[in-house]
């Protein structure tokens, strides 16, 4: 299955390097683009990936990491790694309960990978409200906030109506029954009362991590034109 | 059309006198029924009723009187008025919005209208979360809290976290584009991360001052079993 | 993964201990939480629980109990079980069939836990009306009645026009096709003609459980405000 | 816009006659066939049309009859009226409430106009159980019952379980907020947990009749293979 | 779980015997009833059962059989069987596919279990209207048809305007992606364009069989009221 | 408003002229845009005009003609009118009911603008199978089949199991209750049995009309790449 | 009706003044707070009003300015415009039709009000794919692009693979039939295969404009924390 | 399980050969359909196949293979394999990413099956836009475009908007959270602003390249009326 065209201006267009979405990747396509792409750029990096395909891809990279929580699968090289820049900035990754930290583990490792510095804020949901109360200036030094939750996924509006920087939501999967598999956290979050907050797909902390790290090199005035 | 059951057995069964949803009904059948009821009791209330529906009736009961904003229809006899108990207990009516009051008001004057005390606290949104922060006592004074919000409907969740009483979640149909004519926000209260929470239909105000009613009663062990 | 913030104060803001939602918990977290809670409150209970998790928690608290029904997930020290005041009031839970019986236990064993008499009353659907029927001298006895049901969960109507106490329905995931995973249900009971009755999520025994006690409570005067 | 074909071998294949529904034809369209269907058959009959239809074809069949409830519109020459067979057989006709009427009524005048002798039976709902209770033994005379029900549309369930015959039941759109326009009504009934239940379109009295109607005929044996 | 109320009274109240919905029954209840039925009345008849639940009653009742196409799960015992009376009437069931045979063969085994000849019409889908068309005269001898079909469901609105008789349409899980497991042709037959064409739920072929046999008594005369 | 790009290049590009979707443009812009086309092109044509904006155009283009059935609304110079090719090929465009016919009419005359020849077959629909099976051959000579029907769309299906071309199938709103506003006809489309179906938009004519003379053109060997 | 709680300190919170949403405000509510905000800062700013509230407020604010396209309604006081700051950054706004451009408006002036500089790049979409590529370098030199477009909205999608700065979607309830009001835009944006996007309430301009000028002020470096 | 009605006219009436669709289907079935047209027509192909009907199949035709990606099963008789005319015309398969290439492979190899010439063109998505406009040549020579994408399905609307032929968009279900199975694809693609663009089924491969091969036949002149 030798299709697939390598976008190679990729990082001149977007400045971001390509990331490999895992899940549901056949076998040997997922050895492949490892493989060349760990060649070529002296790092790979995957979200979504199953303990089964670490497994798979430790025989062909033996210094791949797998991290349980994020289901990032991760290969740097030592002299990649070592000329990595400083993380830059500050993005806040707060949740509302601890079954969606895996999604903003997601998130914040892929800011992580892309440059940025991260302050984690979990377990903070809206039914134990002075979690977030009190946590409101550290809200206020980050650059933009990240907000993750599942089942309702009110914290969005709440964090909204308290900080000046953009809020980027992320509905999770979290919850049963009339959650609609995330669908109803989305739709709380699209309609928030609260300004300054757009929203990702269900689960998607890799696309919210992405966008943080646009906002945070703004901020700090990194981006490349 | 007189196919209209009335059901004489229901204030012994139920404890509550009828309420006549005037949305939708017609001319002679609304007048038909606000004439009898108003003869055998000497009172009669009304809810959704339009400013043309209250034209209409005062030429059959010059007493009548209507609430541009519940869009409550009412009528009571000075002897009935003078004959009613003092209101008791204490239920608390919050709301999101501004907007979202009619739906707040039905929900409060019927809860008068079936002898409750209650103590409105309006436009106290998440988005401005100081605003009920700063009324948790009174909440807390209440018997049972009705909580109405539209949009994303992330109020209720807060309220629920915190009070130790029960609270009824009205979600309104406020809003617009993915709000899904208040879906939206019914699926939010209905996926509440806090606990306490149950929720009734869309814009359902009455029913909510009803239950809230109910539990108010049990609360001042005014139950007649 | 030590991101959980325990919430200390939430049996004085709310009136009630936690209570653990096992379903996808990770098993380090789940061994981890039942011992701090069991240490340090001498007693934990947990829903929604799988035979494995139970088998797992076994080893670490020999004394730990699970229903296969309810699927709650229990250990209560002697000293504390000993010291538990006697049960009091009066829930009443209903259910339409018997496939609706393991929401309605999670229900029940909720409001036993926190301390609430429980009257079940189980496969009295509206199908064979005369079995809801002939026992409407128990409902009109509790203080407030939990509605089970599944499929088009009429079974919240009925007994919406039979009692004078607040009903908390609770639509179930049981049926096929068209019941949406319970959203059918969900609706009939959201919509429903009788007054008095409000909606908890889909399966959520447990919800239903912790409402009926507040009403309870208050219908008992026990609340500690 | 003369592209209309008329299906003369209808009655022949079907054993009913065309049956004209109104909502929405353009009036050059109506008055056309409303004249060649009178002019051919001696009568014609028409659901779902407007006050301001009749005022139209008044002109044109000045014996036309408009039924405000059911939306009806009718004309019938005297001799064809004269010629009619006698009604026969016995179809039940419940509604749940007042609101639920004009859908029923264009069922039962439906039937009626096909032949059957109907039996009305309205506002009967389940939230005032004893209503439909007290008339089981009507119901049971019945060869079939039409159940109409808009809100949570559970009267169905109620009368599948105390009737021997087929029940068709009719959705409603009468409700509001999550009703859906009717949806919800017929999910519940669609999910029903009694037998014996079959569902037509939201509102559609007139699929109802003709159903009933074709039981009703077998049930007397007066189908004409 | 001794909670089931077994309901005495159904066959006299509806004329049908009690049929077991085995899907999700648990082992221990399900070996319960069948072997308490297969007592009391000589025979017991159950939908949806699994292969496993067959090997597990094969201990308990040897001489019961299971049919892997339609799912049923029945004993009669020998006198039983020899008391049955003949088979009545004249049901017809049609297919639109292969595919949607075991929903289909659930309604006829139910049909002929409660006592009703069944005529069988398998594969006439409308990608093929001759197969159909071809077959015209053995719809009309039937006293109602079952009209069975999945993905879009159209067969019952051609079978409709075919026939004199009723038509109770099943919807089928049949098909895939927007076929939404059901619910696109569920709306196809509810929105029918042919007359005469009511709906039970999806994959719901014992709902059609069971109303089917109440037509077809009702045809034959022998109702007992 | 002067922000519309013209797309000079489209012609060149796709083929076709560009038409205007005349619903909700706001009255200046539609006058300048008609006025530049017209003057440019000798030639204006836009679909879904109102009756109000013909009156509007007439002012300004007063040989512009609307046709009211398909909402069409035209102006064609009399040196381009004479210089137009002889129409082409063979379109078939069938629909199930009168109802439908203005969306028939949309795609029909949007064919024949763009050069086709087209086979109007109207009130064909499935409940009368005889209709569309006397006219197989009709259909068989078309290059491409538009199959126009509302409510439960079936027609589709019917007519791809007959014919060897491609059917472009085009579900209306025709239809009330559970047809979702078309989205139950488009359903039946996308779900169809039949093979060589594929589907538009609810309502779309003009989409039907401008892929049937792609189609058509390719058939009669015109296409000019 | 003086329930409105005024939120003195949201400028402080968030770094932006209230601004009014005048959909739906009841005429003494409207003419009341634009008084009050007008007298008390000088300027006053409301989206979504009608010609009719802008006839209204004239008659109190005689110097009050409205914009069709945008629905804008604005008063500023001399002293207070001549107060401005400098537009600073770049913001980019684009639609993909005209019929997207009254959303679009509501973005940019609302960006403009905040104090952002904004570039109008309209009726770029992507079935015209020239028109956004011949645009690139614009897009490029802007902090944050506000992507507007309804019917399918692809046009995010595209642009989001063409920048390095962030991009926040709007959909738009623009198109018709399977649009669902603009649900279908709102999930094409939320599913969209490149990154860097994110997504805002249906036809929700404002809050693209907030969010925008968010991203913009922190690129330009003037938050003040 | 005899039921299955072979559709020997076929052949003549649709110009195709049956092809067998998989998924589901009993062994013995299948075993039996295989070997009979097999037999018959020296050549079989199936759709969705798995690995272990591969398996099963291969017992009994062993010189019958499968193409794991497409999911093809298929067998002809080398004498059959040299009667094959050439594959004539032009049909461009195209696909956003490589997640969607078992469906393009689905439509290919079916086009191919039935005689079309196909041009693959994988991994074009509009997240990187220049890899679908570097292509446009050899698109514009094509008789048909199959667009084939997942996710927000954006591809379709720019093909649609850069060729003169008709384009059959294949929604398929890769995605996540908001992708709906593949609905959010579809709505996108039936939504589309581009001309030309028609749709099938979620992951219908196989309707695709059936219905291209219709289109190729019309325009190389070969259909057989």
């Amino acid at each position: 299955m030798d299709f697939s065209r390598l976008d190679h201006d990729r990082k001149n267009r977007t400045g971001f390097p390509e990331v490999i979405f895992c899940q549901g990747k056949a076998d040997e396509f997922l050895i492949d683009i490892y493989k060349k792409m760990y060649e070529a750029d002296g790092q790979v990096f995957g979200t979504r990936a199953t303990e089964e395909q670490y497994q798979l891809l430790k025989n062909h990279i033996p210094e791949i990491q797998y991290d349980k929580i994020s289901r990032i699968l991760k290969a740097v090289k030592p002299e990649v790694e070592a000329a990595r820049l400083e993380l830059i900035g500050n993005i806040a990754v707060v949740t509302a309960g601890t079954a969606d930290i895996p999604v903003a583990e997601e998130a914040a490792q892929t800011a992580e990978y892309f440059g940025s510095k991260v302050n984690r804020l979990y377990d903070v949901g809206v039914s134990g409200i002075h979690r977030i109360l009190s946590n409101v200036d550290v809200l206020n030094q980050a650059n933009v906030v990240v907000a993750v939750a599942g089942m309702e996924g009110a914290l969005a509006s709440v964090v909204g109506g308290l900080v000046k920087v953009p809020v980027v939501a992320v509905p999770t999967s979290v919850g049963y029954g009339a959650n609609l598999g995330g669908i109803s956290a989305l739709l709380t979050m699209i309609n928030s009362c609260a300004n300054g907050i757009s929203v990702v797909n269900i689960d998607n902390g890799y696309g919210a991590g992405y966008i943080a790290t646009q906002i945070n090199r703004l901020a700090e005035g990194v981006i490349d034109r």
